[in-house]
C-alpha cells in the first residue's frame, strides 16, 4: 500500500522532466516524439500510416495540431457558405470576389494535403483513394471555375457545377473519419436495402394497376372535379405519396365517397407499404449498419492494439537478459506527458498504479496496452478545499446563523421553493407582459433568482461552480450544472431586461430583438424544473451523451443537403417568387402563371423555394419532415417539368428512407447501450484501484450533492477545517458514462461481441508487417 | 444403425394399440390420457392448472377440442359484430333482435366459463383474475341491457355503455394468451414511457410558450386571415401536430414569411420533438417490451418443462432396483400417439431415436423433457412417388420426346419465358380494355397459364401439387408453392372470365363486381414474378414467417379500435353527415352549418365520420395514418366542443405512440432473429439424427426444385422406376424456418438469453409443489 504516499508526495514539475535523465538514457526525444504519436494515434483512433524519420513525425506532429485543423474546417465552412454569396445569392457579392474566396480555400486546401502527403509515405499516399477524391475535386473546382470564368467574361450562361463537389471535401479530410465510416455504412447496406426497395416498388406498382382497373373506370372527381385514378404514372405517384402518408385521406376520399368497400383496398395498402415495409426498411437498415460498423469497430481496436504495440516496441528495454521487454515508469511517465501535457501527477500516478499492479516497476506488452483506453477513461480530480469566506473570516462562517443558512440552502425544500417560483413565474410569462404589474413582477423573479446565485456562492465553493473541466464534461453533479446553466441565464436575462428598459425609458423605443432574447431567456430558465427531477435527468443525460455522435449524422445531413440544394438551385431557382407585399396580386399564384389555382399557391408556399440556399435548406427540412411534400414537388413539377417529380423522390428516398432510418437505428442502439452495457473491464480496473487507493469519492454522495458530501465529511472530521494528512485532498471520480470520442462509444457499443483474444493477434509479426493502418474497408461480401 | 430398419418394418396402426397391454400393464388408460395432456399443454404453452381426477381430466380434453373453441370465437365476432346492426346502424335491426342475439352470446360465454371453472380447482377459478373479469363483463353487460331495456320501454334515451366492454372478452378469454401477453408488456412499459412523454410534453409546453412570446405580439395573420399564435393552448395543439408532421409546413408558413430566421425555431422543434422524441419513444418501447417478453418467456418455458416433469412422473416406472426413473418406448409411443394423432409412424420413431440417443429403449427425465420442443419441430416426411402417367403408361412416358418435353419444362429458361409472358400481360392488363383486341388477347393469356399448368402437372408427382401439409405451412419449395397460388389464380380467372363473357354475350350487360375480381384476379397473377426471384423470396418468407405473430397485434388494434369507436359514436354520431347525392347544399358543410368554411367540410371529408361502425374503424385507421388528423378532430370538437379534441389526442398516444411502436419494435426483432439466430440445439440434434439415418433431403436440392431434386436421385439409380430397399423411399426434412406456434417464435426469439440451467430448478420438490400454472405475473419493479 505504497501508492496513496505516493499520491501524496507528489513529483512536481521539474521532476517530471528529470526522469528520462534517470534510469534510461537509451532513449532519444525523437524515441518519446514517436511513442506519443502512436499512443495518441490509438487514444483518438487516428488511422494514419505516417513516415517514422523525426522530421516527418515533426510534421506529423504539426499535422496533429489543433490548430491547422480548426483552420481547415474554417476554410471548409467558408467554402460551403460562398453559396450565400453567389448566384442565386441571399447577399450577392460580384463573383470575382466570391471566386476570389474560392481560390483561397481551395489553396488552403492544397497546403494541407501536401503537408499530408509529406507526413505519409508516397506509395500510401497515392494509393488512398480520399486523397485521390481530394485532389479531383481541386482540380474539377479549378476547372469548373475557369469555364465559368470565360463564360462570364464572354457573357454566356454559366453553371457552377462544382459546387456540389464542395460538401464532399468534409467527408475526404483527414479528420471527416466518422463520417466517412457513416457512409460507408451506407454504402454496404445499400443492395439489401436496394432488394427490399425494389419489391416495395413492385408492390405499388402492382396495387397502382389493382387501383387503375378498379377506380379508373368509374367516372369519378377528385375534390378539384378532375378525373380521379385515370392516369397510370399519376396514380403511382398517388400510392408513393401516400405510403409517406402525406396525402391521407384525402386520397382515398373519392374512392370511399363511392363505396367503403375501396376504403379496404387503400387500408391494406397502407398496411402492407407503409407499417410493414418501412418497418422492413428499418429493420434493413439497422441490422446492416449495426453489422457493418461492428466490423469496422472491430478492425479500429485491433489497429488500435497494433500502435500501441508498436509505441511499446519503441519504448520497450530489457530489464534482465532472456526477460520479456518491458517499458519502465519513467518512460511511461514520459510518454503519458507527452500523450496528454495536462495531466495531474496524481491521475497519471493513478493510471500507473492501475497498470502496474503488481508494482514492479516496469510493465509489459499487455499492460501497456491499456493505456490508450486508460486515458480515454476520463478521470475527475476533485480537491476538496475550504470555503473562501471560511479562510477569510472563519469566525463569521462558522458562527450559528451562518450554519443554518448553509443547512437551509442545503436542504430539499430550498429546491422545490425555486421550482415553484419558477413554475408561478410560467404563468406570469405566459400572461401578458403589456400589463405593468406583469412586466415589474419580472424584476421580483429576477431578484429572487440573483438571491438564490448568491446564496449558492455563499455555501458552496465558487470555484467548483465555475471550472471549466466539469462544465463542458457533463460530469458534475446535476445540481451544481444546472445552478452553473441558471446562473448564465440569468445573468444574461438581468442583462438583457436591463439594457431593455433602459431603451424604453430613454427613448421610448423597444428593440423587438432585444425583447425576444429577453423572451427566450426567461422561458429557458424554465427548463430547471426538469433537472431537479432524477427520472428526467436520467433521459436528458442519456440524449446528452449520444449527442456527439448525432453530429456525425448531422454532418451527413448536411452533405446531402447541400448536394441537392446545389443541384436544386440550379433546377428551380426563381422558378417560383415570394413577394415581401402581401397585397401584390403575383403572390397569389407565386409570381408564375403557371402555378394560378394550384396547391401550392392556394397553401401559401411561395416561399419554398429553391432561390437561395437558405431556403432551399428550409425546404429540403420540409421535404424530410414529409408532410406535403407531394404539394411542393407538384408546384415544382407544375412550373418546370413533370419529371422534376424525380428530383423530390430521390431526395424522399435518400433522406427519408436510408438516413432517418440511420438515424433511429443509431438512437435505438445508443438507448439500449446505455440500458444495457455495464462498465468496460479496463474501467472496473481502474474504478477497484481508485477504491483500493481510498481515493474514491462515494458515487451516491456524489449524484446527491457533490458539495454537500464534502462538507458531511468535513463534519464527521470535527469542526476542523484543515484536512488532516490522513484524509487525501484529493479524490478521483470516474465519468464512468462520459465517452470522449464518439469511436469511444462506438466502441462501447459493440464491446460484449469484440474477440478478446483479439491482442493476440496482433503479436504475429505477419500482422505487424503488413501494417495496414488505412482506414478498414471491406471486401463485398 | 438399426433405425433405418426399424423405419421400414413400420409396425401397424394395430401394432401400436397392443403396446400398453405388451409390457407395462401398470399403466391405465387414465395416465396416458393425463400425461397426454401435459405433454400437449407443454407443447402449445397452455398454462391451466387443471384438477387431476379422470373426471375433470375428461372435462379438460373437451375444454381443449377445437370445435368449443371455434365456437367460442364465432360467438366473440357475433358479439362483436352485433354493433354493425345496432343504433347507429350499417344495417339496423330492432333492438329486441340484437338483444336477443347478445343474450344468446352471454350465454354461450357462461357455459364456458362453468366449463372451466369445472376443470380447475375452485380456488384457482377464483384467483384467477380473468375470470373474475368476463364475470364482471357478463354481468355488466346485463345490467347494461336491462336498463336500456328499461330505458327503451320508457321512451328514455338510453346508451349502450357496456359495448366497450365486449372487445375485452377477447382479451380475458383463456385462449387470449398471447393478447394478454401483448398488454401486459404495453402495461410493463408504460411507467417508462410516461416519464418520456412527460419530458416531451414538458418540451413542448416551453416550445409553445416561446413561441407565444415570439410570434404571438406580431399581428400575423394565418392563410384563412385569422390571427397566427395569438392563444396558449391553441399552440400548445399545434406544436402537438406538428409533432406527428401533420400540419407541416403550413403551420411554419406565416412566421417564415414574415422572416426566415423563425423558421431555425421550427427546425429545431422539429428535429427534438419529432425526430428525437419519437425515436426515444421507440427505444423506450422497444427495449421494455423486449425485457418483459424476455421474462414472460422465461417463465413460459420453466412453466412448460415443470408440466413435463409431470408428465413423466405420471409415465415413469423404476427399470431396475435404485436406477433412475425412466420412461420405456411402449408407454412413450401411447403418449405421442394420443398427443398427435396424426402422426406417421416413421415420424415418431424418429423422435424417439432422438430421444433415446444411445438406444436403450427407455429414457429419462432430461430426454423426455425434450419431448415439447421436438413436436413443435415441424417434420415433413417426403414420399418418393413416381409420376402416375409413369406407373400407367412407362413407355410413353419414358420416351425421348417426353423426356425432352420434361427436360424443358424444368429448365430455367421455362420459367423466364413464362416471366417474360407475365410482363407482356402486365402492360396489356395497364391498357385500355375496350379495344378488342386487347380484350381477347387475355383469353390467350389464359391459355398460356393454363398450358404451364398442364405442363407442370405432365412433369411432376400431381400429389407434390395439392397437398395440404406443404401449402399451407409455406415449407416446400417456392416453385411448386408459386405454381399452386398461380393454379388457384389462373382457374379463378378463367372462371371469372368465362362468366363475364357469357353474361355479356347473352345479356350484354356486364356485372361490375365480376369485372372488379377478374381484374384483381388478373393483376394478382403478377405477383408470380417475384416468386422466381431469390433474393425477393426471401424477404418475403421472412414476412410470411412473422405474419402468424403480427395477427396477435391484429388483434389488439381491434380491441383498443372497438373500444374508441364505441366511444366515438356516442359522442359524435350524427354530427357530421355525408349526403349520397353530391349536389345536396348541405354537403358543402356536411350537414351540419358550424362546419361552413371549415378546413374539414372544405377537404370533403364529410364521409369521415362516427355515424357507424365502420365509418368509425375507417376514420379510426385515418388517425392511426396520422396525417390530417388535426383536420379530422378540429372537425369532431367544431361540433361538439373543443375538449372534443382530447379523444383524439388520447387515441393519438394510445395507438401511434404506443401500439405502432411495440409494432415496430415487434417487427425489428423478429427481422433480427431472421437474420442472426440459428436452428435450436434440439432441432440440430433431430437434424443430425435425420442425417445418420441418411433420411435427409438435400437442403440445396430442396431449395432449387424439390422435384427435380427426386429425379436427379432417380437418374443416379439408373432408369428404374421403383425405388430400391435401400434407397429410403421416405424421406424427412425438418421446416427449419416455421414455428408452429407464436410462442415458439418468442421462444426463439429470446432462446440465447434463456437460462439453459432453468430444467434444475424445476427438479427440486419446492418448486413442483408450488405448480403455479397460472399466467406468469410480475411483482412490480
Amino acid at each position: 500500500m505504497s501508492e496513496p504516499e505516493k499520491s501524496e508526495n507528489i513529483p512536481d514539475e521539474s521532476a517530471v522532466k528529470e526522469i528520462p535523465n534517470g534510469g534510461n538514457p537509451a532513449k532519444s526525444k525523437e524515441d518519446f516524439d514517436l511513442a506519443a504519436i502512436y499512443v495518441s494515434d490509438a487514444q483518438y483512433n487516428r488511422n494514419i500510416y505516417f513516415d517514422t524519420s523525426p522530421q516527418a513525425v515533426r510534421l506529423y506532429l504539426l499535422y496533429n495540431h489543433w490548430l491547422p485543423k480548426v483552420l481547415l474546417y474554417f476554410f471548409i465552412l467558408v467554402d460551403l457558405c460562398l453559396a450565400l454569396f453567389e448566384e442565386p445569392a441571399v447577399l450577392p457579392l460580384p463573383s470575382w470576389a466570391t471566386m476570389l474566396v474560392e481560390l483561397l480555400c481551395l489553396l488552403v486546401f492544397t497546403i494541407r494535403l501536401v503537408h499530408y502527403a509529406k507526413v505519409i509515405p508516397r506509395d500510401k499516399f497515392w494509393k488512398d483513394p480520399k486523397n485521390i477524391c481530394i485532389i479531383v475535386i481541386l482540380m474539377l473546382t479549378l476547372v469548373d471555375m475557369i469555364i465559368y470564368g470565360a463564360l462570364k467574361a464572354a457573357d454566356c450562361y454559366g453553371v457552377r457545377w462544382s459546387r456540389v463537389l464542395r460538401p464532399l471535401l468534409l467527408v475526404n479530410v483527414t479528420e471527416g473519419r466518422q463520417l466517412r465510416r457513416a457512409f460507408r455504412s451506407i454504402r454496404n447496406a445499400l443492395p439489401q436495402i436496394f432488394y427490399v426497395f425494389l419489391l416495395f416498388m413492385f408492390s405499388v406498382l402492382i396495387f397502382s394497376l389493382m387501383a387503375l382497373k378498379l377506380l379508373g373506370k368509374r367516372g369519378l372527381k377528385t375534390i378539384d372535379g378532375t378525373p380521379y385514378f385515370t392516369s397510370y404514372l399519376e396514380i403511382v405517384f398517388d400510392l408513393y405519396v401516400l405510403v409517406t402518408t402525406a396525402n391521407s385521406p384525402d386520397v382515398m376520399m373519392p374512392a370511399y365517397n363511392a363505396s367503403f368497400v375501396f376504403a379496404i383496398f387503400f387500408i391494406l395498402y397502407i398496411l402492407i407499404n407503409t407499417y410493414i415495409f418501412m418497418s422492413v426498411f428499418l429493420a434493413v437498415v439497422y441490422n446492416n449498419y449495426k453489422k457493418y460498423l461492428k466490423e469496422e469497430v472491430r478492425q479500429l481496436v485491433r489497429a488500435k492494439r497494433h500502435k500501441m504495440v508498436r509505441a511499446f516496441a519503441v519504448l520497450q528495454e530489457q530489464k534482465e537478459e532472456g526477460g520479456e521487454p518491458v517499458v519502465t515508469q519513467a518512460n511511461w511517465n514520459q510518454v503519458v506527458h507527452l500523450v496528454r501535457p495536462g495531466i495531474s501527477n496524481a491521475h497519471r500516478e493513478l493510471l500507473w498504479s492501475v497498470c502496474d499492479d503488481k508494482n514492479q516497476g516496469a510493465i509489459g506488452k499487455v499492460a501497456f496496452v491499456q493505456l490508450a483506453d486508460l486515458l480515454n477513461i476520463e478521470v475527475i480530480t476533485i480537491k476538496s478545499r475550504p470555503h473562501p469566506l471560511n479562510s477569510l473570516c472563519p469566525a463569521l462562517y462558522q458562527s450559528a446563523p451562518s450554519r443554518l443558512l448553509c443547512r437551509m440552502v442545503q436542504h430539499r425544500a430550498f429546491v422545490i421553493v425555486y421550482d415553484l417560483i419558477i413554475l408561478v413565474n410560467a404563468v406570469f410569462i405566459g400572461l401578458d407582459e403589456e400589463n405593468p404589474m406583469i412586466a415589474n413582477s419580472e424584476w421580483a423573479f429576477l431578484a429572487l433568482y440573483l438571491l438564490e446565485i448568491l446564496l449558492k456562492l455563499y455555501v458552496f465553493e465558487p470555484r467548483a461552480f465555475f471550472s471549466r473541466h466539469s462544465f463542458w464534461n457533463c460530469v458534475s453533479t446535476a445540481q451544481i450544472q444546472s445552478t452553473r446553466f441558471d446562473t448564465i441565464i440569468v445573468v444574461s436575462a438581468l442583462v438583457a431586461t436591463i439594457v431593455n428598459s433602459t431603451m424604453k425609458s430613454s427613448g421610448g423605443y423597444t428593440s423587438r430583438q432585444i425583447l425576444d432574447i429577453v423572451f427566450i431567456l426567461r422561458v429557458l430558465r424554465l427548463i430547471r424544473v426538469v433537472d431537479s427531477i432524477k427520472r428526467f435527468r436520467t433521459i436528458i443525460n442519456t440524449l446528452i451523451r449520444i449527442g456527439p455522435a448525432i453530429l456525425t449524422f448531422g454532418q451527413l445531413i448536411i452533405v446531402v443537403y447541400y448536394i441537392f440544394a446545389m443541384v436544386g438551385m440550379e433546377l428551380f431557382k426563381d422558378k417560383v417568387k415570394f413577394f415581401e407585399d402581401p397585397s401584390d396580386p403575383a403572390q397569389l399564384y407565386c409570381g408564375n402563371p403557371l402555378l394560378k389555382g394550384s396547391a401550392f399557391a392556394q397553401l401559401n408556399y411561395c416561399k419554398n423555394n429553391f432561390n437561395n440556399v437558405v431556403s432551399s435548406f428550409i425546404l429540403l427540412v420540409e421535404l424530410t419532415v414529409v408532410n406535403q411534400w407531394h404539394v411542393l414537388s407538384r408546384g415544382f413539377a407544375t412550373v418546370t417539368h413533370m419529371s422534376a417529380i424525380i428530383f423530390f423522390v430521390l431526395f424522399h428516398i435518400m433522406v427519408v428512407i436510408i438516413i432517418i432510418n440511420i438515424f433511429v437505428a443509431f438512437v435505438l442502439e445508443a438507448f439500449f447501450v446505455e440500458y444495457s452495457v455495464d462498465k468496460g473491464d479496463l474501467q472496473t480496473a481502474l474504478e477497484r484501484r481508485i477504491e483500493e487507493l481510498e481515493l474514491a469519492v462515494a458515487q451516491e454522495k456524489l449524484e446527491d450533492n457533490l458539495v454537500n458530501a464534502m462538507e458531511t465529511m468535513d463534519n464527521e472530521l470535527g469542526t476542523s477545517q484543515a484536512a488532516t494528512p490522513n484524509v487525501p485532498s484529493l479524490m478521483f471520480k470516474i465519468a464512468s458514462k462520459r465517452y470522449r470520442t464518439v469511436d469511444a462509444l462506438l466502441q462501447r457499443m459493440f464491446e460484449a461481441d469484440l474477440d478478446p483474444e483479439d491482442f493476440a493477434e496482433n503479436d504475429d509479426p505477419e500482422a505487424q508487417g503488413n501494417g495496414n493502418f488505412a482506414n478498414p474497408t471491406f471486401s463485398s461480401a
